[in-house]
């Protein structure tokens, strides 16, 4: 067992202040908003109907992706191809406590069905345990296994510790993510402030953050994106982007 | 889209009168208690030495087995080998989301590392939406590819009609599973006297049933065995059996 407080070492990330501004600035547009959002259809109960009727729904909003669960990546392309929606899905979801391999199968197989970006998740024990070489390992290997597909690397941050989390989003940017994201939506915390300005100070500017879980307004949405939030994951996007038309027209 | 209340069709259970009995007969011995159970090590937030905890209190407690996450089975295997305790893990969990080929993947890569036992999740959305095919060729698959390990299929009643659960276990039982279980213990609901009662009655004796997800409590596991439940995932077991030592004293 490794001791966490040994491997995962100091951790001098810049101490940048942490506001947690309103959305100040003018309001960007629905298509711009749109642009940010991976529409979820995650949720292990939906009926294939329900799926269809989300599809549509990213469909009209003309949303950045919609995230289906691995057995719908079918479906969403029938909705979606010749669109500008990508196809999304996961892998290790939500507990990414499965092994390398059947994540790198998962990646492999989303990637061969026509899935354009992947959120997979960390091992979280792995993690905790303080184990990076294991946890950087296996990001590189599905990012491998993607083959230029995106991926998003979901930490859940609920069960971190900061030292844990710094040291996590490090090894998903040394491992080639494109993105790191707060949740999967499915434990007992979400998207914080707080976390998403963690995330943005950490990882160079070429890696993304994004948020996820509780992303469930407009107000949210704009306020995690000051903090560098680019991508946001939510269930609730045309009510999100109806807010938006109705504060824009008055 | 199925409908589902057209495939899933009329449901003739024998309507068997569901009774809540408190444990009625002399206590069984701690030893009769400790081989129905699985002590669950699934917390995808659970660090390396949490595990090696888990599983030393497995091999104390001599229960029937592990449950352990499928990046553990090795770790469990260091520890179990040459003991009575079978080291179980899960496949497509706790959401069930996942394709046909994913399961079979993490199956037999589960079987090939040492498992002798593997709880596997329904396709939750599609047994809802009524295509019980799916559903009933997803789990044949998977049993197959155990290899004649101990195969559960977990329903998570929670989210499930009264119509489609009948169903799913059917489906479960025609595809040879060797139990049908109540739930992950990570969604909202858990096992319930109805649901083993429903579950006894509606598959064969052939077909076990396992209750997981709040059995925290010996009084809980006696009056859901007493119901016709046969294997329990549990957390609190070293609680459990301790709190039956300490009755069967006086």
């Amino acid at each position: 067992m490794a001791d966490p407080q040994n491997s995962l070492g100091d951790t001098p990330v810049s101490a940048a202040p942490l506001n947690l501004p309103r959305w100040a600035g003018a309001l960007p547009t629905r298509a711009q908003v749109a642009a940010m959002i991976d529409h979820s259809l995650l949720r292990p109960e939906l009926t294939d109907a329900e799926v269809a009727a989300g599809l549509r729904t990213a469909l009209e909003c003309q949303v950045a992706s919609v995230c289906v669960r691995p057995s719908d990546i079918a479906a969403a392309r029938a909705v979606l191809d010749g669109s500008r929606v990508a196809v999304g899905t996961v892998v290790g979801f939500p507990h990414g406590s499965s092994t390398t391999g059947a994540k790198l199968f998962e990646t492999r197989e989303a990637v061969a069905a026509g899935a354009t970006e992947v959120d997979v998740v960390v091992h979280i024990g792995r993690l905790r345990s303080g184990d990076l070489g294991y946890v950087r390992d296996e990001m590189a290997a599905v990012v491998q296994g993607a083959g230029g597909a995106i991926v998003k690397v979901i930490f859940e941050n609920c069960y971190l510790a900061e030292a844990e989390k710094i040291a996590g989003y490090r090894a998903a940017e040394a491992a080639g993510a494109h993105y790191v994201k707060t949740s999967t939506g499915f434990a007992s915390g979400g998207a914080t402030a707080e976390d998403i300005a963690l995330m943005r100070r950490t990882v160079s500017p070429r890696t993304g953050v994004k948020a996820a879980g509780g992303v469930r307004s407009l107000d949210a949405l704009l306020e995690l994106h000051q903090l560098g939030a680019t991508r946001f994951g939510a269930t609730a996007t045309r009510a999100i982007l109806d807010d938006l038309d109705a504060r824009r027209r008055g």
